[in-house]
C-alpha cells in the first residue's frame, strides 16, 4: 500500500498544502474568548475533512469549553488493532505580534519553512495525519487499522475538560494503543523516539503589603516592599548554580545512571546558544545542559509583575507583586507533593509585614517513561529510519504532555509519540514555523508506520 | 491687615471653594499626552486668576513641555522683600480608576474632606495661596511684600524643563527667599516645619536572556531564567533586615545623634499600620519606622515586570525582566555616586548567561536640610501656631522635592516649606483628599505669615 499512498501525497502536494494553509489561517487561539468563533471554525474544518476522508461518527463533542472533534474508522474489522489518535487544533496567543515577520494567520513559505501560528504546534502535525489517512483511503479504499480520532481545542489552556471526558467516556476512547504527534525531533531530519516526558506542576505567588500604592517618600522605611519580599522568596527557591533549594524537591528521583548519561551524550545536541541567542548555557550543578533538559526537573518563573510598569518613574511602594512558577518533573516526583513543598517553602521564608498567597495550578501531571524496546516503539523507529534515511535516536525530553500521563493512567495503553517538529520551530513564540521537508518525510513515516502495524 | 483678610476669606468661603472645585475638575495629568488640552486649561485658569488678583507680567511661559505659569507683584516697592512662590498645577494619573469612590475630577466633600485628584498635591495648596493673595489685595489694596509666582505643570513627571529654566533665567526667579507649599504636616492640625527633605535617585535594571520567549520544556535546564536572575540581583541589594547591602551605600551619612532621635521620637507619629493596612512595620535594623522614614535612606523597587502576566499559565522562559528602583537619600549621600554604586553592584552580582542593562534616572537630587532657627522659619512656626492653636514641631521627611534642592543650589536663597497636607491625603493614590479645616487654617497661617514678613 505504501507506494500508491506516497505517490498520491506527491501528486496532491500542492492542493494539500493549500488545504493546510486554510486550516492554519483560522486563528483558533483557545485562551482568548474573542476567538470563540474561530475555534468553532477550526473544529468544523476538521469535522468536514474527517467526513470527506470517510470517517464515521464524526462529531464536535461538547466539553463544557471548546469542542472536541471526535471520529471513528471501524472499517479494518474487529480483528485489526485500534489506535487512538490524539492531537489539538487550538493554538497559543500570538503576542507580541510586532515580533512576527509575517501575519501569524497568513501562512507564508520562506526558506523551505511554513511560517504560521500552529504550523508545528499542533495543527500542522494533526493535518499530516489526516492527509495520510486521505491518501491511504483514496488509494487502498480502506485503512489498515481501526482509528479513533480525538482532536481537542483546549490543549494550550490545560486540557482540563478533556481530562474529565477521558475519565467519563472510557468506552469511547478505549483502544489498543495511542499515537500522539505533538512533539519534535532532537534535530531537523534526526528521527527521534521520545521515551520519556517530564511531568508538570505550578504555583502562583502573590505578595501583598499595603492596601494601596504608597508614596515611597512618606512610607519608605516603615513598610515592607512586596516586590523586594517576592524577590527574596524567589531567590531562595533556586540558587545561581541552578539547584532548586526547596527542601525535598529532589526526593525520590532515580539517579541518572552512567548508562543513561551516555545515551544522552550520544543524542545529537541542539546548539542551545544558536537556537536561543544566549551568551552562555546554565544548568544544574553536576549536569550538562542536555542532561538537565532531558532528565532533571526544572523550576522556572514564567512571569512576574507588580507596581509601576510604564515609562519613566513612579515613586511608589506597590500594594502587591505576583510571580507565576512552573516546574517540569521527572519520574519519582509527585506533582501534588511538589506543590505542597513549594507552598510550605514560600510561607516559611516569607518576611514579616507582608501576606503571601499561594495558588496551586489545578492541572498537574506526572512524568512519563516507557521502554524503548516495546514493539510499537520499534516499528515507529523503523518507519522513521526508512523515511528519513537515518538511525533513530531515543531520548527523554523536557516537555510535558499532560494527556500522555492521563491516557496512561486511565487506559493503561501504550503510547507512541510520533513527533516531527524541529528545535527551530519557535513553538509558543513569534515566527512559529515548520520545515516542509519534515512535513513530507513525516507523512512518509506515518504511511510506513500504519503499514507496519498490520504486520 | 490680618483681620480684614481673614473676614474676607470667611465671607467668600463658598465662592472660593466653588472656584477651587472648578480648578480641581480639570484633569491636568502631566504624564499622559491625551490631557494636553487639560494642562493648558489648568494653566489658563491660573493665568486668569493671577490677572484678576492684580499680578503683573502674568504669562504662560514655554518650557518645551507643559507651560510654566509666571506672575509678578512688585507693588510693595523696592525696599520690601521679594518671595519666590513655587507650586505645581499638574497631577498624578488616577489609575486604578476603579478604586476611587467618586470621580477624581468631580470634587466631592465627604466627612469634611474634599475628594479629588490634586486636592492636596498640589492644586489645592496652590489655590490657597492665590485665595490669600486675593483676600489681602481686596481688603488692603496691596500685598505686604513683592512676589514672584512660579507654578509649573511638570512636577509629577520630574520637573526636567523647570530645571533648565531655573538655570537659564536667573534674573527672573531671583528673590530673597522661597516659599513652597507642596508638603504636609506630620498629623492633621499639627503645625509642622519641614527642616529636611530626602534626596532622590534611581535606576532601571533589565535582565535579558534568550532572544525570544522559550518553551520551558524544551529549554528549561539549559538557559538562565531572566526573572530568577533579576530576583537574585534584587535580593542581594536589600536584606530582610531592610539594610541596603550595596557596598558604600551608607558612606558619608552623618550618624543620627541621640538628640535628633529624641526630636524624632517627640514628633506625633503616624499610625503606619492604620494608614497603610500593613500587618507589621519593617524598618532598617537599629532604627524605628519614624527614624527610618525621616532620617535614613531608603531603597524601593517601584515596579517589576517580565514574561507572562495574563490569567493562568504560560510555560515560558521569558526573554527579559525589568525592575524600576528608586532611592531616597539623606545628607551626605551624592545621587551620582549612589547611582554608580548601584550599577556596579548589579553588574558584580549578575549571573552568567544573561546580559544586564542599567539605565540611570536622569533627574536626581541631593537631600535638603536647613537650620530650624532661621528667622524666616521661626516666623512660619509662629504663624502656624497662631492659626492652629498648637506648638509647631520640627521634622525631617522622607519625601523629595527636587526643586527645593535646585533653588538652593542655583539661587542660594533660604526656602520655607509651608505644607498643609495630612498623612491621610492618599497622594498619588485613589481617593486623594484634603481636609477642609486644614484648608481654612492653612490660609489663616498664610495670612499671618505674609503679615509677619514685613515686620
Amino acid at each position: 500500500m505504501s507506494e500508491q499512498a506516497l505517490q498520491y501525497l506527491t501528486e496532491n502536494r500542492e492542493r494539500l498544502l493549500e488545504k493546510l494553509n486554510h486550516f492554519l489561517s483560522i486563528p483558533s487561539v483557545s485562551t482568548d474568548s474573542v476567538h470563540k468563533d474561530d475555534i468553532k471554525k477550526a473544529a468544523t474544518f476538521l469535522e468536514d475533512y474527517l467526513n470527506d476522508i470517510g470517517f464515521e461518527n464524526v462529531s464536535q463533542q461538547d466539553t463544557g469549553g471548546h469542542p472536541l472533534v471526535y471520529a471513528e474508522y471501524n472499517g479494518a474489522g474487529p480483528d485489526a488493532p485500534t489506535v487512538l489518535l490524539y492531537g489539538h487544533y487550538d493554538v497559543q496567543p500570538v503576542d507580541p505580534i510586532e515580533l512576527w515577520d509575517s501575519d501569524p494567520f497568513k501562512p507564508e513559505v520562506r526558506d523551505g519553512r511554513l511560517y504560521a501560528r500552529g504550523s508545528s504546534d499542533d495543527k500542522g502535525q494533526v493535518f499530516m495525519h489526516l492527509a495520510v489517512f486521505e491518501a491511504i483511503m483514496k488509494t487502498e479504499g480502506k485503512l489498515p487499522l481501526n482509528v479513533k480520532v480525538c482532536i481537542e481545542g483546549e490543549e494550550e489552556i490545560g486540557s482540563e475538560n478533556l481530562y474529565e471526558i477521558l475519565q467519563e467516556k472510557k468506552d469511547q476512547f478505549q483502544a489498543d494503543f495511542a499515537v500522539i504527534s505533538d512533539s519534535g525531533m532532537v534535530a531537523k531530519n534526526q528521527p527521534t523516539i521520545l521515551y520519556g516526558l517530564k511531568g508538570f506542576t505550578g504555583i502562583e505567588i502573590t505578595v501583598t503589603g499595603p492596601d494601596h500604592d504608597l508614596h515611597s517618600g512618606m512610607y519608605g522605611g516603615a513598610v515592607r516592599n512586596p516586590i523586594i519580599a517576592l524577590s527574596h522568596i524567589l531567590a531562595s527557591m533556586k540558587d545561581v548554580d541552578e539547584v532548586v533549594t526547596v527542601d525535598g524537591f529532589y526526593d525520590g528521583i532515580e539517579p541518572l545512571s552512567d548508562e543513561e548519561r551516555k545515551l544522552i551524550e550520544q543524542v545529537p545536541g541542539e546548539d542551545f546558544k544558536a537556537a536561543t541567542g544566549i551568551t552562555e548555557t546554565a544548568s544544574e550543578k553536576g549536569y550538562t545542559p542536555k542532561e538537565h533538559t532531558m532528565a532533571r526537573p526544572t523550576f522556572e518563573v514564567n512571569g512576574i509583575y507588580g507596581g509601576y510598569q510604564g515609562e519613566g518613574t513612579k515613586t511608589i511602594i506597590p500594594t502587591s507583586a505576583t510571580a507565576k512558577i512552573t516546574c517540569r518533573l521527572v519520574p519519582g516526583q509527585d506533582p501534588d507533593t511538589i506543590q505542597s513543598l513549594l507552598e510550605e517553602h514560600v510561607h516559611k521564608v516569607a518576611p514579616k509585614g507582608v501576606t503571601v498567597e499561594v495558588v496551586k495550578e489545578r492541572l498537574s501531571a506526572k512524568a512519563y517513561k516507557v521502554s524503548p524496546d516495546h514493539p510499537l516503539i520499534q516499528k515507529a523507529a523503523d518507519s522513521y529510519t526508512k523515511a528519513f534515511g537515518k538511525e533513530t535516536v531515543y531520548v527523554r525530553m523536557g516537555g510535558s504532555i499532560p494527556v500522555v500521563e492521563w491516557i496512561e493512567a486511565i487506559y493503561k495503553m501504550p503510547i507512541v509519540l510520533l513527533g516531527f517538529g524541529t528545535p527551530e520551530d519557535r513553538l509558543h513564540s513569534p515566527n512559529e514555523s515548520f520545515p516542509l521537508d519534515s512535513y513530507d518525510k513525516g507523512m512518509e513515516t506515518l504511511v510506513y508506520y500504519w503499514d507496519s502495524i498490520k504486520e
